[in-house]
Parts: C-alpha cells; structure tokens; sequence
C-alpha cells in the first residue's frame, strides 16, 4: 500500500519584488515529493534530463521517496520554467517555459507501484495524467488530480476526461470559476462535482482554501505571514500535506480531509518562507506540529459565548 | 450602562450585475443599527433631512433604538450615496455623493446617551468621530471605530488624531496598507496598534476578517455564498454583530471579541443576500443561531486527528 505521486521535476527562476532566484530545483513533483515525504514514503513518477543534479535525487531518495518511477532522459534537458510575481504575490507573469523533457513525456508506472492505495496527480498534462490511472491494474482508493488554467485553454477534452476519473479536484479560485463557468465558488465547486469528482478543493492563496463534498463546505485560512518570500510551489506543496495526510493515515472520510487541508496549509505557509524547496528542506515534526497549533488559535471560538 | 452609535443615515442607489435598486434606505450607522438591535438596545446620533422618512424612523424605534440623538434638520436633504459595484462585487465605483445634511454635521450627545458603555463609531468625517468621544463625560468601556481611505486623503491630521483615541479600528484589506504603508497584514495591524488602538480589525469582504491583538491573531472566513446581491452595509452590519455582541455580553476580552467577529461575519452574510437593508428587516434570533452553527461547521476540524 502506497502514496504515488506524478509531476514535473524542473529548474525554475524567479523573481519577486522581493528578491530574483538563480535557476533552482523546482517542478510541482518536486514540492509534493519533499512535502508528503514528512508523512509518508513516495513513490514518484516523473522525467528529468541529464542535466538534473544526482544529489537532488539522492536528497529525495534520503527521503523515502523512491524514483524507480523517474526517467533520466540523459541526452535532454529538464523542464525549465521562469516567473515573476507582482507586488501582491498571488499574480505573475510566466517570462519562459522550455518544456524540454516534458514534451514528450510517456509516464511508465513500474510494476512495484501497482500497491498504490493513494494517487496525486500533479499539474501537468491531463494525458499523462489519465495515462498514468489507466496504467494501475487497481484502483486506487483515493485519486487527488490538481490542475491550471492553461490546459483548459488547450486541452479542455483531455482535462474533462481525467477529471471524471478522479475522486478529488484541487483548482485556484479563477480555475473553478473559468471550468465551471460561474463566478459564485459555492456554485462552481457543485457544478465541477457534476463533471465527476465527489471532492472540490478552491484554493485561494493568501485568503486560504475551501473544501467541497455534497453540500457540505469546510473553509481553512492561510497563516497571516510578515513576509511571503516566493509563493512558488505553495500549492503543490499544499497538496502534499493534504494527500501525505490522508496516506499516512488512510482515513478518507470528510473529517480527516479536513484535517489533510489545514495540514496542506500549514506546509503551505513554511513553503512561501524562503526561494524554491529551501524552506521545506530545513523542517522537522516540531516545527509542523508547533505551526499546526498556531492554525488551532487562528480559528478557534467558542460559540458557547454567544 | 448603553450601546451609543454613530453613524451616518442617508439614501443610497446601488447598481450591481444583477440589479438596480430605487432610491433606498443606507447609510452605516442605519446598518449598524438594524443589526445590533438585535443583541442589544440603541441609543442612535446622526443626521438627517427632512425627506427622511417617518416610518423608517418609527421602525427603528420599535427596535429599541432610541433616537433622541438623531438630528432632523426639515429643511434640509438626507444624505445621498449612488455606486455600481464590479463583478468581482469587492470593488465599486462612486457615481455621486450629495453630502446635503452631513456637510455641517454637529453632532449632539443628549444627556441620555452619558451612560454609554460602548462606542460604536461608523465610518464618518474622523472630527464628528472625535467630538462624540469628547462629549462623553465618562470614557466608555470600549470605544470602536470604523472609518474608510477618503479620510486619509482628506483628513489624515484628523484621522490619526481620532485613530489614538480608539481601543479597536477596523478597516478593509486595502486601508490597512495604505494606512500603515505596508502590504503584510500582519505588519500593517502592528503598525496601526501603535498609532494607539490596542486591537485592529481587517475586513477582507468575501476573504474573511482578521483580528489582532498584540501578538495574537484571528481569522473568521465569510460564508462562502452561492449569490452576493448587495455588499453594500455589509461591513457596517459586520460592526453592529460584533459591538452588538460586546455590548450585550459586557465582556471585552479577545476570546469574547472572536465570537463577535463570528457573529459580526454571520450578521453580514444576511446583508448580502439583498438589496439595503431589505434582508436584516426579516431575520429572527432562529435564523442567526442557525447561521452561527453553519460557521462552526465551515471551520470546525480537530486537531487530535493529526
């Protein structure tokens, strides 16, 4: 029984009003993997080129992060991408994207990932995505698929497809309200429900994330922080908690994805701290548990005093 | 011992997406008044004309708010506000403001009003703000003030002045930054408790709020809705449940404040949903305490599953 995760491992350069990055380890894969790995062991899918560094893989393999399921295309290139954010840190604009090894990506899922019990797809192509859930001989129990606005713009057939396959949908704010075509979150996370999954998480960066089931709405906020360093990779990172979470404790009723989703924000919130996976590099249980309390005194009433 | 209010009353024409409304009742200490009525008895100041409707009044009197300080000048127009909100319904534009009676705003505290326990200042010229302050023989237990950006473009000598001698300001997202000069929340709340008030409250619209206090900080979401109808008097109405609960209770410490901030958010989640203050006029105590448990529900997890 296991946690499988697939998505991009990159080079990423950034710039914030803040600060400008060198090309560091990036790639939602990379954020889930160094994320969930504080929970439970990974098994990772993804492609890197020739020019991924070994000891980034051997920091990840230290992890329990297995990478049988990571080709080495040693000829290419890794996936490149660079960004730079805007004043308020929840926009920015995409300067480069080199796909390089992405472009013709062709997961293979090796035979001692067949155990897998939970599947997070990361963003990335819905094909690979969908290819990779075809490609299990079982059904995982649960299957958690994230997403962007831009395959909606490119591939929606491929998108909607892999969304009716799968049990928890994870978009931002403007990508449920362009999937589902209505403006109100509550009536565009029941519509994305329709399309297939039975779960909609609306993650909405600084203002927190909402989770979806039936008529049933749990909302968690994100940590008020003095200073968000890089939001780069907050909300693979955050999909990581949640999924982690859930593995490591094999509990998929509502209660418990609660619990995953302020765990996912509470990894969130040590993610945007510094460049890149550095701060996720550098984080013990303490810290995660002494965060976790300070999202316990960020919500909590008593509503016995009203 | 008494709940004192100020606040201005006025007509308001409001264009949304989804509607326009005639010429109908506004004005924030109308709103504030509407709902902390419900938790607590009101002694009102303002002003208004002599087209100011009777029966409003007379509605207002039949909820126990007194209004023996409210100014009607015969003679002259009640203040008159028009605005279009966006589609994102957070932003809006002012289409014209006719100051009429508030121009010359006097305010007069009667001696009736010299019990007044808790002060509740709407948003209002920052000098009618301070004069009601100074009018009051006794400090009162807890002096709360509301106020906008047009007074720091206007009247920040004044602002400031009135700002030092408040114990809480509350202020939306956007006036937190421009008044303290910084984008953290975080930092821009410890900015604003050194210019004096010992607590700030950040109003994030559909976002939620924030309530800090030294070092200690609360998050209440909005309840996410299928349909904002009307924002407007929404954080008015936020203030009246959350200085209408502090009032009723006479407790003034941070616990107690976030069950205000609770029911202050539930109480505005009624204001959307329609025109004015159409929908406040209709509630009963079943539909808040039927709210309020909808609020522990969207935020309620336990800690012990981790």
């Amino acid at each position: 029984m296991s946690l499988v995760v697939v998505g991009s491992m990159a080079f990423d350069a950034i710039e914030t009003p803040f600060g400008k990055s060198d090309k560091i380890i990036g790639g939602a894969g990379t954020y889930i993997a160094w994320c969930a790995s504080n929970f439970t062991p990974v098994k990772q899918i993804s492609v890197v080129g020739g020019d991924f560094p070994q000891t980034e893989l051997d920091a990840l393999t230290a992890r329990n992060v297995s990478l049988e399921g990571v080709q080495v295309k040693k000829d290419e290139k890794t996936f490149f991408w660079s960004g730079r954010y805007h004043m308020d840190m929840n926009t920015r604009d995409t300067l480069d994207t080199q796909l390089n090894v992405l472009a013709n990506f062709d997961p293979v899922v090796p035979d001692s990932y067949q155990d897998c019990e939970f599947l997070m797809l990361g963003n990335l192509l819905p094909s690979v995505q969908s290819s990779v859930i075809s490609q299990l001989k079982t059904r995982p129990k649960l299957i958690v698929m994230d997403t962007m606005n831009f395959w909606m713009e490119v591939a929606m057939d491929d998108l909607r497809k892999t969304i009716s396959m799968v049990d928890v949908l994870m978009v931002n704010d403007s990508e449920a309200r362009q999937l589902s075509g209505d403006y109100s979150l509550l009536r565009a996370a029941s519509t994305i429900m329709k399309m297939g999954p039975k779960y909609v998480i609306i993650k909405k960066g600084e203002h927190g994330a909402l989770l979806f089931h039936g008529k049933q709405v749990f909302f968690a906020p994100a940590l008020p922080l003095e200073e968000v360093f890089d939001p780069t990779g907050a909300g693979d990172t955050f999909a990581g908690g949640f999924i982690g979470h859930l593995a490591r404790t094999k509990d998929i009723s509502f209660e418990n994805m609660k619990t995953g989703i302020i765990l996912g924000s509470a990894m969130a919130s040590f993610c945007v701290e510094k460049f890149g996976t550095e701060r996720l590099r550098q984080i013990n249980k303490a810290d995660i548990d002494a965060r976790m309390n300070e999202f316990v005194q960020l919500v909590n009433f008593d509503i016995s005093l009203v």
